[in-house]
Order: C-alpha cells, then structure tokens, then sequence
C-alpha cells in the first residue's frame, strides 16, 4: 500500500509556485528559497508554454481567496490532508523558511530574518514604484513624468538609506555572520531577499549603485558575493530557470537612472 | 524568592510599544492587538508629554537595528533572558498574535490570518501613497498635482479591489465566522488590522467610502460593527488611548476624496 505515495513523493514535488510566468517579480523570492536549499518544486506557469491560467484560476478561487499572486500550493500540508494554499510573499518565506531551515539557527532568529526580509520587500516595493507611481493599470510611459520625481527621490534618499541600514545590520551581525549573513552564521531568507532586491536595482539603475557601491563595502564586496557563490543559488542563477527582468518590478529606463 | 518578580511582573508589563508619539498610525495595529486582549504595556512615547526619544534611540542602536517603527520590546523574551526587541508591523503581528490567541483556533489558520493582515497593511501603504505619492521627505502641498491623480486611482480602482476581496473572504469563512470573522469562528489579528484601515479609510475619504459600502454588505454592515463591538475594544476606542488622526497615513484632504 505504501508504494505508489512513495513512488508520487519521488515523482511529484509537494511544492507548487503560483506566479505570473516569464518574468522574475515576487515570484523570485520563493523561487530563490527553494533553489537555495535544493527542493524540487514545479513552477506551474512556467511550463514548456508560458500559462497566465493557474494565476487566474487562484485569483478566482471562492475556497481560498488571494489578493494577488505568488501562491504556494503545498500537497498534503492543508487540513485532514487537504492541499495547503498560502500567499502573500513575506507569509510564503516565512512558512518555507522555517520548513527548508532558512529561517536562522537560534530560537530568537527568526523574528529578525523575518524583519529584514519585510524591509527588503518594502525597497522591493520603492523599486516597482519609480516607474508606476501613479496606478498599476496605466502604461509607464502615461506617468513618466512623476516617474521621473520619483526615481529621483527614490534613487536619492530611499536607496542610500536602506543601504546604510542594511550595511549596519551587516555589521551589527560581523562576528557571526563575517558580513556574508544579515543573521547568525548561516544562509537564510532574508539573504535571499535582500539579494535578489540588491541584483534587481542593479538591473534597474546600474549606473547608480554603481556610483554608491563603495559607501557600503560590507553589502557589496563581501554579502552580495557570497550569496550568489552559495553552490545551489550559482547553479540555479546559471541556469534557464532564472529568469530575465523584463516589464516587471524592476526595468531599466535610462531616463529612470543617475545621469 | 518568587515575590520581586511576582511583584514586577504585575507593576511593570513585559510589553513596550515604541511608536511616533500623539498618532495611531502603524503603532495601532500593535495598539488594537494588545488592547483587544486586555493586555497591559506601556506606550512609552505616549506618556504624560509626548516623547520622540525612544524611536530616535531604537533607530540608532547598533546591537538591535531597525529600520522604522513600530518596535516591540520583550521584557525577559530575548536570548538569555535579554529583551526581545521586534520591529515590522506584521513581524510583531506575527509575534503578538501566536502569543495572546489572535492567530485563529486551528493550525493552518496562522497562514491566512498572516495572508490576511499583510492584504490590509498593502491597502494602509497605498492609503498612505495618496497623499505622498512622489516622497516622504516633501510636504503634500509640494506633490499635490501628484497626489490628485494617485488619489483618484485609489479610490476607484485600488479600493474596490481590496473591498471586493475582503468581502469574499467574509463570505468564504461565512459558516464559520458568521461575516465577522475573516478567519475561523474568533477575533484574529487579521479582523483588528483590517478594521483599523477601513476605520482610516473612512476618516481620509468619507464621502467616496460612504458611497461605496452598499456593495460590500459583510463588509460593512456585519465585520465592521462586530469588531468594534468587541468588549475590550469597544472601551479602548471610547478610551483616550485611542488617538486622534493628525498628520500621519490617514488624512483627510477633502481635495482627494471623491468629488
């Protein structure tokens, strides 16, 4: 009797990642967590074909209503067995954190991976806002000229300060971490995060981290290294499931960018 | 040997809410947490003169970094014995929540009541956007050509769609929770932060919430009133705890609201 479940474990991932295909977006920040630790998992719209279908099918959902997507689909870990359907970006890493062990090694860790990572979603956020600060539903090109302000501020006076606060926390964690980790010894989500956050500015306004690097050489010569040295993430960012930035959070508009 | 610490543990209450003094802002959402479960702490910049000092402190530690308030400190919860010190709304909804029984009653619920609130806090920011759309820094009279257009779309495309959300998670746990309840058949920290912001959003736009609220009849006719009907909630509101709105996330320009 036990065979075939052991058979379907081997042969189907009890992870499943809801997200809009072809594009990194929130969905990368599960991804990343996932590939970090080696955990099979199917990227259900990213098939041979893109498929925009399963994101609408949850949206549309009258049993487990989600605002927006990523969606994690998890088999079995839902009530009396049932599929457990969870979402909202920072809830999924917080869930799959403490399960793959990205979550710190410490009782109290987790309370400050989870913090740092919420702060790297909210510059996540910033970002996705310099080119759409007016509303979702209009082309970039119908709010240029606010996107133009608020790049400016953004670029300005909310990059450095997230820098600064994360080259801090950096710090703050030396002895530990030895600047490569934002808590403890260890990889966890809110690395993760903060790099995937850190590789989409540089996407976006290359010339200006490129100008800001050396303000914090703990977040760029040693953290952002090292995480994407991890042998896991190097393989996946090597690989076609890494996916390019295109008309997602993070665009490059040269116009966007220091000039 | 037990009585000193009996004795602290009934004068001083292990929970202390660090939070820009005189307004609700983020802090509620801490605020309505402890406040509907009776639970003491001390608002420590809200005491008898308004006080700055703690967030200015707790941006500045080196050993504890945060990066914006509200933060939570532990008496006793830390590593060691240390205080815990927590920041990120939703981290210290997190905490609070597994804590003091707002999480729901049963285990998968913890990850919708999270999905939840987190859905709220989005609409909080976004609230907050219609009055600073471009920066933080400038005062709204310098981005109020921005403000009217980000306003505009608020109010009648991201509104109904956080709305129209909320009222089919009502109507989805409608057997349970009788459209009081988002989650399970009990008050979470999802209905406490929902509420605040359909509070909030009520004061900045009164006459566009005003028109919308028939189409969301569980929304408004049932959830709202029940929680603040809340029997610790229902004092704490008519108490002088609960602060005014000012110049913080919600304010009511009328020049923003519907026309």
């Amino acid at each position: 009797m036990s065979e075939p479940s052991a058979k379907k474990a081997r042969t189907t991932p009890p992870y499943t990642l809801v997200y809009w295909p072809t594009l990194p977006g929130r969905g990368e920040f599960v991804r990343l967590v996932l590939e970090a630790t080696a955990t099979p998992y199917t990227d259900i719209c990213n098939g041979p074909k893109p498929d925009h279908g399963p994101v609408m099918d949850a949206l549309n959902s009258d049993t487990n209503p989600a605002f927006a997507p990523p969606l994690l689909k998890v088999a079995g870990e839902g009530k009396d067995g049932a599929e457990l359907v969870l979402y909202q970006t920072p809830n999924i890493l917080l869930y799959l954190g403490e399960k793959l062990g990205l979550a710190g090694s410490e009782e109290g860790d987790k309370w400050a991976v989870n913090a740092y990572a919420l702060t790297a979603l909210d510059l996540n956020n910033e970002a996705h806002d310099t080119h759409h600060p007016i509303a979702n539903i209009l082309y970039y090109e119908d709010q240029k000229e606010e996107a133009l302000k608020k790049a400016k501020n953004v670029r300005e006076i909310r990059i450095p300060k997230f820098f600064s606060f994360f080259e801090r926390v950096l710090k703050s964690n030396e002895k530990a971490g030895q600047g490569k980790h934002l808590v403890g010894e260890k990889l966890t989500y809110a690395d993760t995060t903060l790099w995937h956050v850190l590789n989409g500015l540089q996407h976006a306004f290359p010339k200006e981290i490129e100008a800001r690097k050396p303000d914090y050489p703990l977040l760029f010569d040693t953290f952002y290294p090292a995480v994407e040295e991890q042998e896991h993430l190097k393989r996946y960012l090597a690989s076609e499931r890494r996916l390019p930035y295109g008309q997602g959070i993070f665009r490059h508009y040269p116009e966007l960018d220091r000039q």
